[in-house]
């Protein structure tokens, strides 16, 4: 049983490989009646796209999405949405020389020993490439709530390597390139991705995404609680290693007294629990820390095999990017967007008549 | 839409509150002509049942687990497994107090706004004693994946508060209270959480889960890889606010030609990654790190609020434990069973004429 | 991958087996603060029980049922409603003598030859005992679709071998034991079943189902139109061969200028589309059609082999109906209903903003 | 919670409308390493495409489905497959006079009042121009269900008004345009359209499905029995009113003496029960019967309402078919074979150690 799609009622099932003709997308359960068109999407695409900074991949896809049915006159009918964003510079040819090699770091190995066979080009469905409709599907929901809820979800870069962006100004965010919340820290990123383009290494990063205006209630116990759920969706993300809610690990040193968040008439007195409790949320900000590991595609002479077992020195070439974290902050907060949505609507499937959340 | 279900193809569906008549659960799925008794079951409750030592909550039940179907003269038939364990030792009357309160840290608020009222009894759905029938059905998977695979799932507790937990041994584990895998720590985790009991307060923890002799191949992309299902299930168990495949947040400073696992004709050079590339088992074992938060229950004064928004202090009694994370294992271990079934499963389902895993 | 759940929303997962201590159920999605209680669910299941008249078998079932989980103080609080009935009257050695044989008509050779090994005691899973789940849990939905919009779901019986019995008269359906519409075909159908009976026969049944006061806009295209589920819900009962919406198999011979309902201000002039249109409701009465095979097991001897495959002659003893259809009547009323509550529960899912129904 | 997925383990989930830009699916689950190229499609879709004949809609679509993943050098993948069907042409014109017009018989009315509006060109995702994909999806099922396990699915008319057309040759079958299986009746099925062009009316038709070499096994108790997933799937497609497995609606009037098919060592003496036992497939060809509807889409005035409650009347022009039924032959096929191919797979995910079916 495979596994191509996410969300329960607000639904998203993809396929396309990173050197095919497209990319596709089929989101169903989108309520009716809601305004949608084509730049909607695109705004969080161009966000994501690679080729938009000299500090990730050189791969220039334009990463245009095309509506191919469900909305009608600018308007979402109910009726299930079909998305398509065509591939246009496929390099396949850099890609001949690793038919028969696993690149280590890479789904290559597991791929082929899984399926028998693997489509080789670019990493075919195992490409970061895929992520391109997972922020297409993204955008309706996150246009969805913002519209509907006022709920904002939106992440910055948090660290990488061992710099430390703080959160200053949410709007410096989408001003740089690198999703940092602060201009302080502009210069010195802007020297660690130089250096490493240099020497053709790569690292990790980690990303923070916070979620605000969330209604209370959505989460449904005991296997989908809405923390659960987030888990699923933001480990499913290429190169994820690690998911925190609220204070996340930092709770293994943390007495109950102190993690416990009070309650007062005017609201919880702090939010140690990342705005999730039980499983559900209470309405406080839901946030979240991701760990990405390094780019695995480095020109760094590595040990590999062949699909026959032969010891090979490899050197990965082709367009990659030398923190493939960067470039998760908009895919996280789509993937947020999209569990968010689902549980919305799973709301109102179960309780709908009380609150009409 | 709730969410009182967990895998796909081997699919567990569990009901029951804290102090109810019984928990009950069914199991769908399981493959026919399998040896299958009571006492499978009964080995891995009793590790993690209540009262089974001085460092856990004093309520003591007996969880006791009758089969009611699928398993006929001592081998399942292939129809869906119920199973009930009845509840014993409720003292519903140290609730009553907690009748129009919140207790901070719990799901009493997210429980009564979501649905607009809840069983206020020991927490309802939202106790861990929920946890019980997911023991008891990855007893199961446990038993299967081992017999059929030699597949060996297990935890250990790494670390608790300050105190870390090296492996040393894993017979060790199963022989102390703590799960602990070395022997060199125990006085001192009794000294700390004797010292708790005394304040009242509690403690976070960390745990580490190893599930070895894994087939290559096991997890869907894009959306259901198996480190993403693995983060569903394993979030989705009561005080988890984190969690890490392999190096986890590690990541964060390691580079490329760190990080990438290099291979040679013998296997892996290393294992940063976890045992899981691309989302899909690679053979070397699965790892993960769990943070879990120290218990809410505490017998120091807290802030809260009633149902009418009147600020009130309160005090947390009856029985519960110092260090919740203690008695994760057992049920992480579990989840993590039901995941690897139901994902071994899945890969039958589409792959299985060419392994025949 | 097994199938002992039905419904998205309103999830329906079953267990039991004729001779296992007991039947068992789990309902997820209730919406909570519904009124509900044991004898909500008792009604239905004193209906369809065995033993309830001479006309059906004389196994002799009192479906006590007992309420787990997911109701506190008389109401639903939205977590998952475990339900029980005991196993009671089992004769299980009136089934020794098959446990080599393979029943011709039932179940008993496709079970093993699909799971290696069968419960051959009383049909093990295969016997219609387990539909009293599906009453006790349709029953819970029947009340909701009642009370909350005043939907009233019922069935009658509409033929048996050649007798025709129209609808004459809802009260006399619940007065007699054929759940016959009308006085005049009692002493008919007494004298049938009598006959059949003596001569250890058995006889076919058509039965219809009536769904009023609809919501417009149940049903969702293109693969769950109402109609589909329905007809997945039907003929998952034992012995349904043939399921009709409205006209049903009568369309094959009508002209579409007869066939279209046509619609005026004051509604739709006629219903030969059966109350669904593009397979969503259309606010008209749900109109369907059951055909129900006659009881395979019979005293009148027939030819089958071993599971060695010797050729053998079998007469089925035990308790059975002469007539099964009759008891199927509660058991379509029960899965109409829970499929329309899924799909009221679907509908608000999506468009429960536009109309709240 | 939408409906645009079929099947749990070979899932296709579809989108488009009848004049938007393309119609759209992705079929996720298919095992890898299977030969498949955009003709194997072709073949079924030729046979299902409109203006194929004079007996059909004027309406003439090319239906050339292009593969946008999951095959590589003519192989699956194992990841989903993605494909596209061009609309090419849509003369949406002519349904402009009908955006405020419900036309009867058709979803325009239950369309709009569920969503809150509707795309009115040619009827949107209602239109059976939907079915292209099921076509295209179900041809890749079919494919493989032939050369791994030489299942043949096939249909063909069985009855058109009063023309009842008996199976004498199933290769006349795919040489008439009626799908009509002997000679005989050819001119009498040509007078019938013509003349029904004349008028201006439709007639409805009765279809029989026969699938043969079916693997005993196939079915999954007790709700996704294979015949409940089979009037699942059936009943999904347009215009279908009715369904019968075996001898269907016959049984009524039958004994059980006549219905139980006797089992010798030689296998079963008939085949009343359609190959279906219990749910599950019992190795005897699987027989269904499926009546469908005449078109409602005349030219004979009728009443209907505007969207504002006025009564108008209406005469729906375009191009449409005089018997829809003929042409959901191919669509019936394919509905089958996905069932049957997810069935195989669900039978593997659970049973697949024992027979390797």
């Amino acid at each position: 049983m495979a596994g191509n799609s996410i969300g329960q009622i607000f639904r998203v099932t993809t396929c396309g490989e990173s050197h095919g003709p497209a990319l596709s997308g089929i989101i169903d359960g989108m309520p009716p009646n809601f305004p949608l068109t084509e730049k909607d999407l695109q705004y969080d695409l161009n966000r994501r796209r690679p080729g938009s900074s000299s500090y990730t991949t050189t791969r220039s896809e334009l990463d245009i999405v095309k509506i191919l049915s469900g909305v009608f006159k600018g308007k979402t009918t109910g009726t299930s949405i079909g998305l398509m964003i065509q591939n246009t510079d496929q390099r396949s040819q850099d890609y001949e020389n690793l038919k028969y090699l696993y690149r280590p770091g890479h789904a290559d190995y597991t791929y082929e020993k899984k399926y028998g066979l693997r489509d080789y080009r670019g990493g075919g469905r195992a490409s970061a490439r895929e992520t391109a409709m997972r922020v297409a599907a993204g955008a309706i929901a996150k246009k969805y709530l913002l519209n509907q809820h006022n709920i904002k979800i939106r992440g910055f870069l948090a660290q990488i390597g061992n710099i430390h962006c703080t959160l200053q100004d949410w709007k410096q965010v989408n001003k740089n390139p690198f999703f940092c919340p602060n201009t302080e820290q502009l210069s010195i990123l802007d020297k660690l991705i130089t250096n490493l383009k240099k020497t053709g290494d790569s690292i990790g990063a980690k990303i923070t995404i916070v979620a605000e205006n969330i209604p209370i209630g959505l989460g449904e116990p005991v296997f989908d609680r809405l923390d659960a759920s987030l888990a699923h969706a933001i480990m499913s993300i290429n190169a994820v290693k690690g998911i925190e809610i609220g204070d996340g690990f930092s709770v293994v040193t943390q007495h109950g007294s102190e993690h416990r968040d009070q309650i007062t008439s005017n609201g919880f007195k702090s939010n140690h629990a990342g705005g999730i409790l039980g499983g559900i949320s209470n309405g406080q900000p839901i946030i979240m820390n991701i760990a990405i590991k390094p780019t695995s595609s480095i020109s760094i002479p590595g040990k590999t095999i062949t699909n026959t077992n032969e010891n090979v020195e490899i050197i990965v070439t082709g367009r990659h990017d030398p923190c493939i974290g960067i470039r998760v902050i908009p895919i996280a907060e789509a993937m947020t967007s999209i569990i968010l949505m689902d549980h919305l609507l799973r709301y109102r499937a179960q309780c709908g008549t009380q609150h009409h959340i």
